[in-house]
Parts: structure tokens; C-alpha cells; sequence
């Protein structure tokens, strides 16, 4: 078992109150009222509904200067004022996974500025993302969001911009989870 | 389980027999006299002495042009003649993964010709790279490699050149196991 790999679980009780589940597009995954997350070191209750396995990787995309610009001004997860939460797990298309690494990288900046759009949005959005397609899980992606109530109408213009891409085009399963701190 | 999983394991008997194993950098793995190739779906026999799990993945530095140019060429493996095999089982230093995609894109090919290298000797070398990082084993990559017993020099030629490089300053395990079709 890898260190750096969690487990996100959905169940009847937890970490996380979930406020709102959405199915945007592709199957759904069956409600739950909280979310619980663990290193994946530790066995998951056998109360838990579902689970969601991701690992922590190395950058694919990001280039030094951007990876640079987020080192400068990104937040750790955690923050006591952060009590709203946002899990989205996602899954691209095989015709995304077929590209060569240049054609991704250009739909995913040039065309669809991901890390330029989500830079606007540090260091109030907190954000952590979680590799799982090479893991054998149901989502290539899990994203956790972290921030304070305030910055609620700033995330959903966030995932409002990100949807609207090119990039987004590739999509085709995404969840979207809306938790607050229980 | 994914479909894209494979075994790879070494034991007193099996499809492939080892007539060499060498430890090039870091801890050395347990001598076997043959390797078995097989689905991850598959239990494997407790016969076995160590086992490696690789998964097929997404390309992550080759362009398109360089993706046509290896397509245009590259054979598959299980060609009748090519009898000798070659796996090699790969650790990459925390220093290559903490780099930014850019960073590690220009050291792999602009200064080391990972691709340009490997093109030369097409189609007589098949190859085929299994990921394992991300799944929590002891290497980051097994890379397979197939071709006829009149193409042992040039697999020498081949993996001294890129062992030659900026890229495998980077290296921290590899071990080289040479066998021939049992």
C-alpha cells in the first residue's frame, strides 16, 4: 500500500455532511449523507456505502512557471475558516487517453487555460487532486475542494468556467459532491 | 481489477527461462530461473517467488509526430522469432518526480533522445512499457523487451546508449533480467 494514497468513503455518518450530490453527466453514484476521508492504509468501516480509491502523483500537465505560480500563492487543505467541501470524481473519454502528451496539454492550456483559470481562484479555493485510472477505480480523477462560505459563489463560477472548455468536452462521467464540516 | 494489469512473475518454472539477472543500481531482487507473463486477473501460482504488477497507460512524453513516426514502425510482441526477452524493472529518484512536466519532457528527450534512441531500433526490438508507480510497487516502470537472437547486439547497443544519458542520472533501482522463449 502506497502512503500517499486516501480513501474517500460515502456513508451513513462522518467527517463531512453532504449538503448536495450531482450527476452532471454518466452514472450516477448512490446517495449518501457524509463523506469520510482517510489514508487508505487504514481499513474502511463496513458502514461506508461506497469507496473511492486516489493517489497522490506527480504533475502531468504543469509546466515549471505555472507550477511556480501555484507554489506561491496555493493553501494546504484543512484551514479551520474552509468548512465548505467539494468532491467531484471524474472520468475522460478513451479518445482524451488516446491523445499524445503534446495534444492533451495543448487542449488542457492553450485551448481550455485550466491552471490559468484555477490560479484566479488561489488562495481562496484550496484545492488537492488525486490520480485513479491507473488504479482500476470507476473515475480517472478525484478533486477536493476546500474554502470558507464566502467564497461559496467563487467555486461555482470556478467549475462554471471549467465545464464551459474544450477540455470538458472529454468528459464523460463527473459527480459532483457538496459537503460542509459535520 | 483492471484489464490493462499485468503479473509479472518470477519463479522455478514458467514461459520464459532467465539466463541472466543483474542488479545495475540499488537493492537487487531474489534470483528466479523463469518469469511468467501473465493478466492480473489471473490468481498467480503460489509457486511463485516475487511478482511485479505493471499497468498499460496513457502516453506521458510522447508527441504526436514522434507517436506517428513509432507507430509507422514498431512490432508487437509474440513474434515467432523473436526468442529472447529482456525486463527490466525501473525506479525513477524523488528528484525526476518532484520536476514540472517541462522539466522532465526536455531532460527525457531534448537532452537524452529517450524516443529518437529507441526509433533506431525499431522494428527489431518490440517493447512494451507497464506502469507501476502509482499502484504502489517497488519500481516505477517494467519495461518488456522482445527480438531475435540476431538482434542481441543491438538491445546491448540500445540500453547502453540510454543508460548513457541525463535521463538516468535519475535512476535509482534497475535490474536486468535476460531470458530466452522456454
Amino acid at each position: 500500500m502506497v502512503d500517499n494514497a486516501f480513501n474517500f468513503s460515502g456513508g451513513p455518518s462522518g467527517q463531512w455532511k453532504v449538503i448536495k450530490m450531482e450527476t452532471l453527466i454518466g452514472e450516477p453514484l448512490q446517495d449518501v449523507s457524509h463523506i469520510n476521508v482517510s489514508p487508505a492504509s487504514v481499513s474502511v468501516s463496513q458502514e461506508e456505502i461506497w469507496t473511492l480509491k486516489g493517489v497522490v502523483s506527480n504533475l502531468r500537465y504543469t509546466e515549471k512557471q505555472e507550477k511556480d505560480s501555484l507554489q506561491a500563492i496555493q493553501e494546504n487543505l484543512g484551514r479551520s475558516h474552509a468548512i465548505c467541501a467539494a468532491l467531484i470524481p471524474m472520468r475522460k473519454s478513451e479518445a482524451w487517453w488516446g491523445l499524445a502528451q503534446d495534444e492533451r496539454r495543448a487542449i488542457f492550456e492553450k485551448q481550455s487555460q485550466h491552471t490559468q483559470t484555477g490560479l484566479k481562484y488561489l488562495p481562496a479555493i484550496a484545492r488537492k487532486l488525486y490520480h485513479c485510472r491507473d488504479i482500476g477505480g470507476p473515475f480517472d480523477f478525484l478533486t477536493w475542494f476546500e474554502f470558507a462560505p464566502s467564497h461559496a459563489n467563487a467555486f461555482e463560477e470556478l467549475v462554471t468556467r471549467l465545464r464551459s472548455t474544450e477540455e470538458w468536452s472529454y468528459v464523460d462521467r463527473e459527480i459532483d459532491i457538496r459537503m460542509i464540516r459535520a
